[in-house]
C-alpha cells in the first residue's frame, strides 16, 4: 500500500559530464553577489576551483573556505551568515561534499535570521526563508544535493543535529561524476555506506508496497555493485555516475513515498557517535547497521529481512525465515567489511565508557523510543547496539 | 551508466484518502476565479462534483463540462480558452481522467495566447506561459498529473499531437485512490496498459543502468500484479493506491533519468490509430506492444529482452537469448489478453485498408525512422507492425 503523503522537490538536477557549463546562467537568476563555500584544498587539486572562478568572472564572489567534515555551527555557520549579511550576498554556491553543502544550507537560513542561528537549527524557531543555495557536489554520499536537510554540530553543546526545513532545498545541484574520480577509497566506501543506510532507514518502515520495495532494492543493488567497481577502478564513469545519481535519491523521501516515517534510528545513534568522537558518518553507520538489525529482528520486522534476502541477495525463499534474516545481517556485515570499513567502533576511536552517556544523549535528542516508530529502541536496546558494535 | 540530463518536476503531489481537503488552500494561492473542467457525468456519480463545489464555496467557479476522450482542439480547447479570457480565470481545476487534464493543460496555454491555439499545440509557436493547472485525477493511467505533456486531437486535420512544454506541469495534483474504485474493468485494464507502455518506451533505450532498470522493472511488476487485484476486487485500496502512484511516474522521465530518449515509437503508432479510428489509447498500445517487440528484436536490442525475461519474469538466465526474447514477447501478449484487452486491432474497429495511409501519417508526424532512435522504424517496419496487429 502507498500511504498518504505530500511530495515535492523543488531542486533541479544538472547531471553529467560538463554539466557545470550552465552554472552562470543558473546563478544569474538570483543575482550577481555569490558566497562561494568550500572545504580544504581538494577542489583546488581537482582544478574545479579555477574552473568555477572562471565561470563566475562576471559575478562578485566572496569566499568561505575551510569548512570541516561534520560542519560546525561555530565558527563555520556563524562566519558564513555574517559574510552574507555584510556583502549582501544573493546566492550561495557550495562546492564540495555533503559537509560543505550542509554548512551552506545552515548559512542560507541563518543569514536571513536576526537572532541566534542555533535556535533555527535546534528547532526552537522556524525559519521564514533562506538564501538560495546552488551546489556542485564532489562526493557521492549524503544526498544533501536533493533534500531539505543538513546536519550541523555544536561543539560546545556536544550536539549534532539534523535540521530539516522546506527552505533548505538547493535550487539547483550540479552532479558531474568526473569530479568523484579522485575521491579516496575510504571516502568512496563511507559515502556509499551512508547512502545504503539511507535506503535501509526507509526500507524498515510501514506500510510497504511492491513498487517502493523494488525501487529501494534496486538502489541497494546499484550501490553495492557499483562501489566495488569504483574501488577497483576509480575513473569508471558508468560506476561513478550510478553511485552519484543513486546517492542523490537518499534523503528526499522519493524512495519511499507513502511509506511511514521510520524515525531514522541508525542516524540517531550515529549522530551521537559523531558528536562525541567526530568519526566518519558513513563508517559509523556501517558498523551500527548489522548490530541494529540484530536488535530489531522480531516477528514484526521479519518480513522486511525476508524480502531483502529474497529480492536483494537472491536467497532461497523456502529457507526458515529466521535463518534468512541472520544470513541477511551477515551479508551486510561482510559487504561493509569487504569495502574496507573496520567493523568495530573501537577501531574508529570510540570509547566504551561513553556508551551510557551516548544512550542518554540519543534519547534526549532523537527520542528513538516513540511508540509510532517501526522499531522503537529503549535505552537498554541502544546500549546493546553500541556494546555489540564496539 | 547514467547519461547527461537535467531534471525537475515542479508539481506537488497530494496523495491518499482525503487528500483533497487541502484543495481550497492550494487553489487560493493562485486566485479566486476557477475554471472547473470535467468530462461526462462520472464525477457527479462519484459525489466528487458536489464535494468539489462545496470546497470551492468561496471561489467564483466557471464550468466546462463534456470534455471527450481523446480530447479535441475544436470545440473543447477553443471553448475553454475563451471562457478563461472572458471570465478572467486565475487557475484551472481539472477533475477527471487524463483526457480532462490534457485538455485543461492545452486550455491553460491557449488562454494566454492571442493567436490560433493549434499553432502552440503543433509546435509552430512556443508558449510564453500558461495558467496554473490543479487536478484531481480519477483514473490511474496517463501520468499527465505529473508531467508536462498533453495529447490533443484535431479532427478536421485528422491529427493527434503530443504537446510538451515546461509550462504545462500541473502546479498540484490530488491523487485519492478511492476515486478510482468505480473505474470500470475496461478502463482499469486500458489505463494500466498505457502505464506499462510508458515504462517500456523508456526501458527500450540506451544507455542502461542497474538502478533505472530495477526501478522500471519494479514499476512493471507493481502494475502487472496490482491490476489483477484491482480487476478482481475494485475497492482494494492497496492495489488501487499502487496503480495510481506508479502510473503517475509514467511520463515525467523520472523512471529513466539519464537514459537516452527512445522516441516513444509505440505512442507514435498509437496516435495515428486513435486519430483515424478514435480507439482507446491503452488498448491500442497493448495490441501494438508485442508486435512492435517482434519487429525490433535484433542483436542490438536482445539484451533488453533478456533483462526483462530474467528480472521481471524470472526466466532461466541460461536459456538461449532468442528463446528468452520470444518468451518475453509472448508473456506480454498473454498478460494483456488476461486483463481483457482484445489483442487484434480489427476488434477495436481499425480497418486494414488505412494501414498505408497511417504509416505515412506516422512518418510525417513523428519521424519514427530517425537514426538516433534506439530502434528506428521504416515505413515497411510500420506496415509490418500494423498488419501483424490486425
Amino acid at each position: 500500500m502507498i500511504g498518504n503523503f505530500i511530495y515535492h522537490t523543488p531542486t533541479t538536477l544538472y547531471f553529467g559530464k560538463g554539466a557545470i557549463r550552465d552554472l552562470p546562467e543558473v546563478l544569474g537568476r538570483y543575482g550577481k553577489r555569490v558566497l562561494l563555500t568550500y572545504g580544504g584544498g581538494s577542489i583546488k587539486k581537482l582544478g574545479l576551483y579555477d574552473k568555477v572562478k572562471e565561470l563566475l568572472r562576471d559575478f562578485t564572489v566572496v569566499e568561505l573556505s575551510g569548512i570541516e567534515p561534520n560542519p560546525k555551527y561555530d565558527p563555520s555557520v556563524i562566519t558564513g551568515a555574517k559574510l552574507c549579511r555584510e556583502h549582501g550576498v544573493d546566492v550561495i554556491l557550495a562546492v564540495g561534499g555533503g559537509s560543505v553543502l550542509d554548512c551552506s544550507k545552515a548559512i542560507a537560513a541563518c543569514a536571513l535570521y536576526d537572532g541566534e542561528g542555533w535556535d533555527l537549527i535546534s528547532g526552537k524557531v522556524q525559519a521564514q526563508g533562506a538564501l538560495p543555495v546552488v551546489d556542485i557536489i564532489t562526493l557521492a554520499a549524503t544526498g544533501s544535493e536533493y533534500d531539505m536537510g543538513c546536519v550541523i554540530s555544536h561543539t560546545a553543546l556536544c550536539d549534532k543535529r539534523g535540521y530539516l526545513d522546506e527552505h533548505l532545498y538547493p535550487v539547483a545541484s550540479f552532479l558531474d561524476p568526473e569530479y568523484t574520480f579522485s575521491v579516496s577509497k575510504w571516502q568512496t566506501a563511507c559515502g556509499t555506506a551512508d547512502a545504503i543506510n539511507h535506503v535501509l532507514e526507509q526500507f524498515f518502515a510501514a506500510p510497504h508496497s511492491l513498487f517502493n520495495d523494488g525501487v529501494m532494492i534496486s538502489a541497494l543493488r546499484s550501490l553495492m555493485t557499483n562501489v566495488k567497481i569504483a574501488l577497483e577502478k576509480p575513473d569508471d564513469y558508468a560506476a561513478r555516475s550510478e553511485l552519484m545519481y543513486v546517492c542523490s535519491w537518499g534523503c528526499n523521501g522519493i524512495l519511499a513515498n507513502g511509506a511511514g516515517y521510520s524515525g531514522w534510528p541508525m542516524h540517531a545513534i550515529e549522530h551521537a557517535l559523531s558528536a562525541y568522537f567526530d568519526i566518519t558518518h558513513g563508517a559509523g553507520l556501517a558498523v551500527i547497521t548489522p548490530r541494529w538489525m540484530e536488535e530489531i529482528l522480531s516477528d514484526r520486522t521479519m518480513e522486511r529481512f525476508v524480502t531483502l534476502g529474497k529480492d536483494l541477495f537472491g536467497m532461497d525463499g523456502a529457507a526458515p525465515e529466521v535463518e534468512t534474516a541472520h544470513r541477511v545481517i551477515a551479508a551486510f556485515y561482510d559487504f561493509f567489511a569487504s569495502i574496507g570499513i573496520p567493523m568495530h567502533l573501537g577501531e574508529l576511536g570510540v570509547k566504551a565508557d561513553k556508551i551510557g552517556e551516548m544512550a542518554d544523549h540519543i534519547l534526549s535528542h532523537d527520542s528513538t523510543d516513540e511508540p509510532w516508530m517501526f522499531a522503537p529502541l529503549s535505552r537498554e536496546a541502544l546500549i546493546r547496539i553500541l556494546q555489540a558494535s564496539m
